[in-house]
């Protein structure tokens, strides 16, 4: 049985300190408030589910903006709650021009993805697949191997979430291998990877691979992708051969989702957009000439009633993936946090953000019942969007906005990366990443997105740790 | 008699499976690597010396752009070495317009000086004093307590190091109380605070307050302020006060500074330059038409040879403050980090990155013979040099420059603040605190740049907790 947390971390702490030598001041000088508490939450077992939260292009600056705006100055996140946090080191390989495969410091979302899925680096539009492997022909290397399909051979449950397209690059990182990031579904890869195709003998697009991959639970955009013919003329989509294949849970609205109640009715592809999901709060797009002002607020009703939120999709997928008696591993992915960030959408971006910290405070909430549970929280990459004084005026050209936060004080956004009405670029800061659970303390510090796949990948497929009863002998 | 540290981390790591109730998997699942160092390198002890390293301006952007540049992709800093890590918030305080005393989201380095310093915020421009305080006039409130304040008067040593004028923000930050920060000298402030002069029964300016504070060590630029008379037309300067006052070693170049050995000789001010000290690199001043190319290499021989380093003003600090057997408090700000960034030069903010590193180097080494010490590095605000891809174009009227990094690839830096000759912004991110040892993990997750103080003011004035050696009674 365990003891309370508390007395773990005071008997840890005792432990420390009389090996250290130091009984005499012992009672004299200790704080036990946060080294204690940190010394508890230090558990290197191997966890039983890993559940990975993205935050696309969600740097410390946008995560600021989101906090600052929404919680205030003195508000906290779900994210600000995590015990052990450290960065994240995200630069990806260049194809050239310059040395081959050197650095690339500011890369895109599928060279990143492909990091901490599979512990290995990319160039740029790749997904989980070497910079330099021939394209997916008969007999050629399949790619690197991703840590949602480790946990599915093992037999654990397997779980893909995202506001995107469920075949864009940070869904495909875990569930696909493919050159080219555009290749999300068979029409598309027919035009932009012909040798790839299945008709060619490759391995297929995005969508036709995690159709094939098997995992048990998809959630997200991208309907139309997966609407598209597998063949030439064909009428059959790749939503037929889902299903064919065991996905017979497709639901389209929050309704159709509330409906799914487990997985021995069959797999769930759930595609809830026919592109990226709608947002939570509404576009305010920034100009060179300043929009908003201290008193615009985000309108923060956008979303549909019948498209369900990034929480509501965390909270099902877990919900589905737990039955699982090997544990799961299930990643969610805040996706627009990236793509409103490239349109100068402040209001868009600081909507997602908070839409992922809900999702993750339904990932805390399961992970208390279900202390087994490693917690993951990071970004692939970070994103142009800074705050300024409010009084400051950025280099014309410049986009910026200006909106009134929860504290009813001003913030002031810029977006200088590239040209008003063009896209903003991702940028290369290091990343925040946060963990708490199980092996949590081995994100710890200055990391390489590499190293994420190590950590999130080790996972036990027996019986829980953390049970009270004794386990069957072979579960 | 101290374990060595990996037997330490072993049997805490053990105890607190024991105390989980899963011994059973103790030997089967268990990665000690990063989880065992972790427990073993928290200490809840008060610490006996404290060494605050500032990097103005050193947000993570900043600080990834100077590892990129100068250390490579798979590089590491000092600063990445530390076991604890976290994000600090760093909001001031408004003044106005909008609600009074309302957060200013990014503020300037006069109130962030002030969080750390005193645990309290105050306003844009002032200096350890509260927002509504009345000027420095007699029988007013004079202001914030700041931790060295309370160091010194504990008996310990009190030291005080930049590359700035001594009497910038952050060095004045916890050794003057003023409202506003341009009050360097006595000069100055008979122009800007006629009121808080010591003619008019106020504090006197930041030189005049420094020197009247005692500590014991002051080393840095601004030879200038201190040069200026104390009174109208007299030819008294600060710098005279201040001997008078017990600061008989005045080193004003490497080779004077070499022969300071001991504070038996007298309290020492050391004035390495008029103005802020010479950067490390070079300038490279990033334009709107793009500066440098993916062949430019900083020139990183700028600072003459009797300059002292910032790495060399560290290592001569602490050799004085350590003789103080009830142990000492350091500060150390690496300034033009956020100068140069000002000025979107590139170079020169990556060299002052590199050099605040290399001081960390200096603590790091003296904490390694005195485990009783605690480090904190931390930066005051974030700032605008962002990383983008070598072939993105910023926004136009955004200044760039593009460098070859230590890897061989390009990396690209923006500017986009603010119009190119004008002075680039402060942002708003969260930046980076990392520590190590003694209370080291008071400061992980998301702290208030406010709790800081808590954490560097705490301070023990007896022995060592750490000495293998019985105490004599009363030390």
């Amino acid at each position: 049985m365990r003891l309370p947390r508390s007395r773990t971390a005071l008997i840890a702490g005792a432990a420390v300190l009389t090996i250290g030598g130091s009984v005499a001041v012992a009672g004299r000088h200790i704080d036990r408030s946060k080294s204690a508490e940190l010394t508890s939450k230090i558990d290197p077992r191997v966890p039983r589910n890993v559940i990975v939260l993205i935050g696309d292009g969600m740097g410390d600056s946008e995560l600021t903006l989101a906090r600052y705006y929404a919680k205030g100055a003195a508000g906290r996140l779900n994210m600000d709650r995590l015990p052990f946090r450290g960065s994240s080191i995200h630069y990806v390989l260049s194809p050239g021009p310059g040395p081959k495969y050197a650095p690339n410091y500011a890369g895109d979302s599928a060279p990143t993805a492909t990091a901490w899925s599979t512990g290995k680096r990319t160039i740029d539009g790749r997904l989980s697949q070497g910079p330099s492997e021939a394209p997916n022909v008969p007999g050629s290397n399949r790619g690197y191997t991703t840590f949602m399909e480790i946990a599915h051979r093992q037999g654990k449950a397997t779980g893909n979430v995202s506001t995107a397209e469920l075949t864009d690059a940070t869904p495909a990182g875990p569930s696909a291998h493919i050159s080219q990031r555009g290749c999300h579904g068979p029409e598309d890869a027919r035009r932009t990877c012909p040798t790839e195709t299945k008709e060619a003998g490759g391995l297929g697009s995005i969508a036709e691979q995690q159709v094939d991959q098997g995992f048990d639970v998809y959630l997200g955009g991208g309907r139309a992708r997966f609407a598209q013919s597998v063949r030439e003329g064909s009428g059959t989509t790749v939503l037929d051969v889902a299903r064919r294949k065991g996905y017979r849970q497709q639901p389209a609205t929050a309704r159709e989702l509330s409906k799914v109640r487990s997985l021995r009715g069959g797999k769930v592809l759930g595609l809830f957009h026919d592109s990226n999901m709608t947002t939570e709060y509404a576009t305010l797009n920034a100009t060179p000439e300043g929009a908003g002002s201290p008193d615009t607020q985000c309108v923060t009703t956008n979303r549909p009633a019948d498209e369900p939120s990034l929480a509501d999709l965390t909270r099902k997928a877990i919900t589905l993936l737990q039955d699982n008696r090997k544990g799961f591993v299930l990643q969610v992915e805040g996706a627009s946090i990236d793509k409103r960030n490239h349109a100068g959408d402040v209001c868009g971006q600081i909507g997602e953000t908070i839409a992922l910290d809900d999702a993750l405070g339904v990932a805390l909430a399961f992970q208390r019942k279900n202390p087994d549970t490693l917690i993951v929280v990071t970004a692939d990459h970070s994103h142009t969007s800074q705050i300024i004084n409010a009084n400051q005026t950025p280099a014309p050209g410049a986009s910026y906005a200006t909106l009134k936060t929860v504290d009813g004080a001003p913030i002031r956004v810029v977006y200088g990366t590239a040209a008003h009405g063009t896209s903003f670029a991702h940028t290369g800061a290091q990343v925040p990443v946060w963990a708490s659970g199980p092996r949590a303390a081995e994100i710890q510090g200055t990391i390489d997105q590499t190293d994420i796949f190590g950590v999130i990948s080790s996972t036990r497929t027996g019986g829980h740790d953390h049970d009270r009863r004794p386990r069957p002998k072979g579960r």
